[in-house]
């Protein structure tokens, strides 16, 4: 049963929740683009509906601030009832996205049909495609901004996650509000890791101002101005390496072939 | 410094690992199109070209088998060298993908220019989306296959991952080759989580044959047919939830709104 089939005899309108991907617009998929073109309107934060502006001509477009999601969640479910609606989400909605307060809210509400989830390239992609493959195979993802998780929870998650020997991706690494964190999470996994351990920090990734930086633990934590809120940073795992090319270097985590073949 | 820029005056070849989503092409980016596009050969496995089969026309196309992904980046690497190469992986190449096993030997044989990752929409992201929003923040990502990881090693992942109350999703949960692995993390699962929790299960997202299912721990202990490698398996966290609605059930997971706001 998908989504999008679902029966929906009584109502007019249809709202998509929409992965806009990591910034530019040849990021979106198909689906994506599809689902705006096909809505009268466009919903989102500025920085969002600014990295797709190109494709808003003709559209209701309504910009609504950062930490305003509860609010935009009830506006595009009351919208939805009558017309097509898109509320675009950086990334992929269904990661630190809009998909779950949409849900949230639409339950409370009570409207379950018409609604569409499109999935989008989330920033662990795209980050580790800029990287080179410093994921490759298992990883867990933690976000940083205690915002709606209190840290203590995120602490006992991020001991967790690094005793596991897996990379661990890190979205919302800093903020001007807790300028601390990033580094309390450097200092957790130098306790697990060893302190070469490869660290690859990309910041406005697919977007204006891209950077890429590899460097390692025992330097990101006692150096991060590079880290905000705009950067994805990824702490390797107990077998990623840096490889250090003629042009520049990247981060491969080996998958397990070497285990099983010669090459 | 994106790779895409690398300089790269003495070579006339390029390839791109590219991400080709779940699998229906509309859930191809933009940028993916792109490389296949400007690609003259296009490698990957049977499955993946066939479900990009309308991109290809016109295309050197190497078909190469499951398994054979240490030949199939050793094969991209050498035509690569004066051609343009688009080696396609499922979801996205740097999640249980290629980008990895092809950086692995681009080291071993010393070439570093005209490498590019395009990410892609991973299996993850694909089945939230389908199953309403199961992840919504943290959470950690486990393939059960055991062909390139030993079992004690993803045993003690899976223990550690449950015990950090945060959504876990379950890549090749079950081949015919370990038919007992996806029982047994169902079970260690319900050592860390109450037998209610929400499970969904999602087969052939976005192909022929999609199906989507909402379950719960104890139900998918006891009773998983409906689990294969096509399919991808999500366990629900501490705060997961089943929404019943009037159209079928889906997965919420609160990304911690209601701590801080009323709706």
């Amino acid at each position: 049963m998908e989504m999008s089939q679902l029966p929906s005899p009584d109502k007019k309108g249809r709202l998509y929740i929409v992965g806009i991907g990591p910034g530019s617009v040849e990021q979106l998929t198909g689906a994506a683009l599809k689902a705006i073109r096909a809505s009268e309107y466009v919903i989102g934060s500025g920085t969002y509906l600014d990295m797709i502006a190109s494709l808003l001509d003709g559209k209701r477009v309504i910009r609504s601030g950062m930490g305003r999601e509860v609010e935009r969640a009830h506006e595009s479910l009351e919208l939805s009832r009558e017309s097509t609606v898109a509320v675009v989400s950086g990334g992929d909605p269904g990661i630190y996205g809009m998909a779950g307060i949409v849900l949230e809210v639409a339950e409370k509400m009570g409207i379950a049909a018409n609604i569409e989830v499109i999935p989008g390239v989330t920033a662990a992609s795209a980050s580790a495609a800029l990287l080179g493959s410093p994921l490759s195979g298992d990883y867990v993802s933690i976000s940083l901004s205690d915002l709606l998780t209190p840290w203590d929870i995120i602490r006992k998650r991020l001991c967790l996650a690094f005793s596991m020997g897996v990379p661990v991706v890190l979205y919302n690494p800093r903020s001007r509000g807790r300028p601390g964190r990033f580094r309390e999470a450097m200092e957790l996994a130098l306790k697990a890791r060893p302190p070469g351990t490869p660290v690859g920090i990309v910041r406005n990734a697919y977007r204006e101002g891209e950077q890429v930086i590899v460097t390692t633990l025992e330097k990101a934590a006692v150096s991060h101005d590079d880290v905000d809120m705009h950067t994805t940073v990824i702490v390797g795992g107990e077998e990623s390496r840096i490889w250090r090319t003629g042009n520049g270097e990247r981060i491969i985590t080996p998958r397990g072939y070497h285990r099983k073949y010669e090459y």
